[in-house]
């Protein structure tokens, strides 16, 4: 069929060709954006005096029509057309004739497409945010219920110290506000408009960029055309930021997994984030956690996939780079849902206080309490962690833990122990005297939690 | 809405859980397969006396009737049964009662999904091996019309030494043919069936996996029933193979934008496979070469997000492992149209034969003939570089090439320069006399061709 | 200083960045491979008469003192020099005078180089194969030990059903199985000589390139010069092996740690791949197999690192592929550690057998016997589902598993359930029923065991 | 040997398991910061009272020591004792005796260590913005030479438009921009100390860790003991701002490649940064540029290798993490290498101002001016564009440009067309003539210039 560029060309290609070439299977989903940005630009002609007011008139009543069928989903997408651009041109010419042709004046699809891309993903950085404050919160209110429930806490998966259960859900909190960091500092680069650099040498015809910036609500306009075509920047780095908050969210599916063994059971999904099994009558999944942990993978695949796009691409556009949408939109489609999804098991968890309580009590977590009694009454830390060390070993041969390890048998590897020792040795008090700042001390976790909750807006 | 897992669940997830941890939105992709599974599973439960023959009856019609509808796009999938498992499995008990489930006896979703997924990539695998070849075939047709096509062949993309031009495009069949080997040598992985591994530990029933193997036409069957359930090595290796082809077709593809700009015009595309622009009218873009450089990306980025999905997952089944599909689909259907567009854009092209001649006749690309004539007069090479490297030079200096050179001015740098130096710097006696093997000759060029015959089927 | 390649230049580049160009700091491992690789040459130039027998012998004298100074560590290898080719070819001609100047007769830096690491590749694949093939008969030997090691099996982390141990354990004897495989079909496309292939065109020197393949062992030469020398497949194949091993790698050693945790206690690790904590005196980390677990990300990105330098590099060589070699050198260093680590790691660790088997009698992983009991009475499996996690919530809901309710509760919920349900709830007897080919039933393990003996070389 | 974890150990490992684990091979990069953040760490413990007066100032001159011997290359490294911290800290103790052990006083290796690695980035960070400055500052000079150098641009490799030379390179400007701008947002989040979180929950001593951070010059101190320790965000934002950073290089890296070809030769590239052949006398290859591609690879493997470190690891520190380091050493010596490389060879290049000028002389690209000219006096745009095409197929034709075509021809198209279309066809009309904000358009480039001069420090 006849191309709207087709001027120089003698023949026309295949359709199966055309279908491979074609963006429109995918980049509809840019309707509104596009359409968005067709209504500054014909607003901006005309405020130029580039088209007459008649034009911008019927244009904008043409865009308008086309918004409500898309609002109404009546649009029909056609492969023939390409893209969303020419299909949304094609269609405006149908309803208003060939004026519609005068929208497309001082504009390129190479500028067009990157006004699209920008208007899509400010909005969908907002909604990332967003969902990242309300899991926040989630994590805020679990952690307060949880200040004084011990939990023995790990290095190597193996039991480390005794901390307060509210101290390592505290953890994610703080890699989810470098997250948010993250995705707002990068608005700077999204929030910059490319509309006005044409294919890539700016324009003849006298019109005003700053002007439609300020329509379509950009504060600021690339002040060089090449760069504003051919930059792709933005959403690699939304793609990293994406990259590192599902490597967040596959720690803490882990954690959830693990937790939820029969092994561990500190806690327990709700219903409503399990799933069972089709011949197991007995099973119940944390599907929701390893599905997650899992999607990391496509958002890692994503990130490698437009970084390998853009490697050695000579300036400026260049066909390539119809490949940077789909992952995008793909990322955008997962980091939401884990996100929705994630705060929702994480509020609807039972965590199992009783299990964490008697976990502590049964384990050698505490010998680290004993290597600073001694570092405390003099003995270099060195030679303390060694007697903890024979200490302990002696537990484990006699099957029993340090607090029913007798004075007498401690006094063999060290005079320096005392009957106060074992105050010292109970997890509670472990936990309660790592009141160093930031450390697991209920009430470091308490000024922790108050911190935090400067951090998160209040409605 | 009930699960058919559901038994000990006392609450149902919300729909936009289900929505986020369903898969029927990609895998129903599989369902003739999981049909075609089906039928065997249930051949087999009869054969064995596991199912009476009249429930074996009952079961088959339904499937065919399933078969039916789902060629004719009449079956219609929904996210509350998950996956195309459950859906087909309720649509059957819909259809003949609860008999149907009965098709699920000695078999669980863990080793259907996996016989699907194995049934899928081996058809699909067939296909590409068949597109490699004819895009061979094309490569020799057009090699074979350009045996004595010389063009300058490259380094660093600096011109080095002229070449048969068909020498070049062989060089791309055998990476094909490096690409044909891996695909086929991988199906020894694919040609395997899970079908029979139950959930992960086998079945208590008394079933026959070699009469499932047979029914399914595969060669062998898993020894171990808790691999064949988590295996994804052969998904892995399909998107490796692909990687590779990949990055063949994005070498081959770099060359053709390079051979197609307005500075080297070594070739010209068929408009069939070249676009316009929305704005610049004189515009004919290499956008298929330009896409499927730019498609590399993704089909790297699917390797690299399985690879990670993978990483460290415990056996057996977890559900991260249904991030496996989509990669999978996505690189099968790049992958094919890729080699479908390249085979006819290299097809069609116009190799600028001239344009090409006349290049090697104004570069100095044959200075290593000068070189080597000194070497096999006896001087030792790296003085021969040398001498050739000062005559080069002068050359530069005066504008003109190494033909050009009067022989008094070179043997001022070497007395074993004589008058025959001038048939040897001819372009055409620097290809013939590469008659090394493998070498750039006419000769050998012909010989390697007829070689390469004899590795594609001629039907 | 002065270049090999000088004689067109008129002015040498700073020592900075003669550094940045220059691949002499890693490619120094190659200086045996490059010495062999040249003897051959040299041998085959006298034998087809290009050199004279003087000449031969003067180089080979002059090879062979390389050679015993690189094995007693005594070449110093310099910048300035760029890579292992020039450095030696140097060294070579300070120890022998101009005529090692003609070692380089009809050769290039660029197959030289494409030769050296066919070379080096080789021969670190057969290691591999045979490390591989090392910890394979470890795994055997541990799983002939623990056949009849009743054990929960997992899916989703969760109980699943109960296993033999040694069908876990041989479930990764496959997965390496298939890693040899895969090594071993690569040896194909490395085993294949691109010298002689010169710059990138043959060479007009009468060279005879199977008789250089004969003498260094290959089976065949690359039929097609380009190809010979821009052709870096076999690393990439190399590299994506190896990532499937590390795969394989990463998912045991998650496995290491989590049966290692005070929760699991499934096995102990011996003290030897073990380590301590310099703060925690009790700790005993599970590090090598974090540390494994941790390297799959090394030579995943590895292999993303090599795709990524080869994506749209035009023919012939380009400097790009200098960046060809670190990334293979690290990955063979890598798996080699991995696998005589994990050999060791697995042979010595300790299997707690006693843990295992009271694991699986207080849990409901012996709930599918209980659905398939009632299926082979002839209800649809679906149904005998629901009944049976109902059964399960009842026991859940007080406290005991399925052996301990009285067999009226049972009836309750259907009247196909009697006496003899207790025997096929016994977890040894579910174990052992699973009887299907490949399953987890004692007898089928072991024709398990002696099927994969079979495919382990027996010296 | 013994360990100074030792104590609860029956065996020692093998001493090749140890070379495996051990990190010093690499970590003693560290070795600077290490003993800076002991001198912190002690000074602070005295100004507690944590440690007394006369052993804070043992151990200050103790390490005082070590920093000189460190400086001098003195310090001997082993295996046996791991890692950076631990070889130190036998240094120490062999130098002093048994108070050296009170240096770990509330400190563990899990804090210490991270410490390292956010004192060591946040000096190379520095480093890097101000490479990205000085090459950003050579742009500029370039540029402004070239304001009026006309050249083709680009889109798809095909011309496009004729734009301002200076305006292309300026577009590398702003993408250098945008990376100094990620690099020091990041520097948020490397300029918080962890030291003081232990080993993973604080400690019991009285330590003052906002003191720790203003001794070692931080900003802040992490809020959670847990996050401080499994923290490495820092570390993969790091390497996705530098992968940024070489996808920007590699694209400029392309583009020197392409203008050093025989068929474009825009540039010539300085001697000192090209390289020649051993075999071909004539090539100057663009070595430094191809490297600099390649490299590309190398940054990204470090990215991905990482991203696949951190997945799925649960809380806190596990022994994957030491995989952090590998990647971001050769990171910063790749990055930092790559600018300097290419600031001079951008500054030494020189620009064949000649042959761009009768570049854009002999092409269509400025047949947009044609249609924008007719879209001026009323033709709708996408009819100007179908004219337009058609005019430049007719002169394809004929062999000539749009320049050369008579008037009475052009007007059988379009009566539009008057004697005054010639002066809007010439390349430097066109250019001129692209007055909108960020176009190519002399006086914005102009413009441009000097708004990026007040984006670099003057000094």
């Amino acid at each position: 069929m006849t191309k709207l560029w087709g001027g120089r060309f003698q023949k026309s290609a295949e359709s199966w060709v055309d279908e491979f070439g074609a963006s429109i299977g995918f980049d509809q989903q840019l309707v509104m954006e596009d359409l968005e940005g067709s209504v500054a630009h014909v607003t901006m002609l005309g405020a130029q005096g580039i088209l007459d007011s008649k034009e911008v008139e019927q244009i904008l009543a043409g865009l308008a029509e086309l918004k409500k069928k898309a609002e109404a989903g009546e649009l029909e997408f056609h492969v023939a057309n390409e893209d969303i651009h020419l299909n949304l041109e094609k269609m405006l010419t149908d309803l208003i004739g060939p004026v519609g042709g005068k929208l497309h004046t001082g504009r390129s699809r190479n500028d067009q497409v990157a006004t699209d891309m920008h208007l899509f993903l400010k909005k969908r950085v907002v909604e990332v945010v967003e969902l990242i404050e309300a899991f926040q919160k989630t994590i805020l209110e679990k952690a307060e219920q949880h200040i004084e429930t011990i939990a023995p806490g790990y290095t190597h998966l193996q039991r480390a110290q005794p901390i307060s259960f509210a101290h390592h859900l505290m953890a994610y909190f703080w890699m989810l506000e470098r997250d948010k960091e993250r995705f707002n500092e990068s608005m700077k680069r999204i929030d910059i408009l490319p509309l006005g650099a044409g294919a890539m040498a700016g324009t003849t015809f006298p019109i005003n960029r700053e002007k439609s910036a300020e329509l379509l609500g950009f504060s600021k306009v690339y002040p060089n055309s090449m760069d504003a075509v051919s930059d792709r920047d933005f959403i690699v780095e939304f793609l990293s930021n994406s990259s590192l908050l599902m490597t967040h969210l596959s720690r803490f599916a882990e954690e959830i997994i693990i937790w939820s063994t029969d092994e561990f059971k500190f806690i327990e999904l709700d219903d409503a984030f399990s799933t069972g099994s089709s011949i197991m009558p007995q099973k119940k999944n944390p599907d929701m956690a390893e599905l997650i942990r899992g999607k990391t993978g496509r958002v890692y695949g994503n990130l490698m996939g437009l970084l390998t796009v853009l490697k050695g691409t000579p300036l400026t556009y260049n066909k390539d780079m119809q490949e940077d949408k789909e992952g995008m939109f793909d990322t955008v489609h997962t980091i939401l849902g884990a996100l929705k999804i994630f705060e929702g098991m994480v509020r609807t968890m039972t965590v199992n206080t009783e299990r964490l309580h008697s976990a502590v009590h049964s384990d050698f977590s505490n010998a680290t309490e004993l290597a600073d009694y001694l570092a405390t009454k003099g003995m270099p830390f060195r030679e303390a962690h060694e007697v903890t060390g024979k200490l302990v070993f002696t537990c484990i041969q006699r099957g029993i833990f340090l607090l029913d390890l007798p004075l007498e048998d401690m006094r063999k590897e060290s005079e320096l122990l005392e009957e106060d020792v074992y105050d010292v040795l109970k997890p509670e008090a472990a936990v309660r005297r790592r009141h160093s700042l930031g450390g697991t001390g209920f009430d470091q976790v308490r000024i922790q939690i108050d911190k935090a909750k400067t951090l998160v807006s209040t409605n």
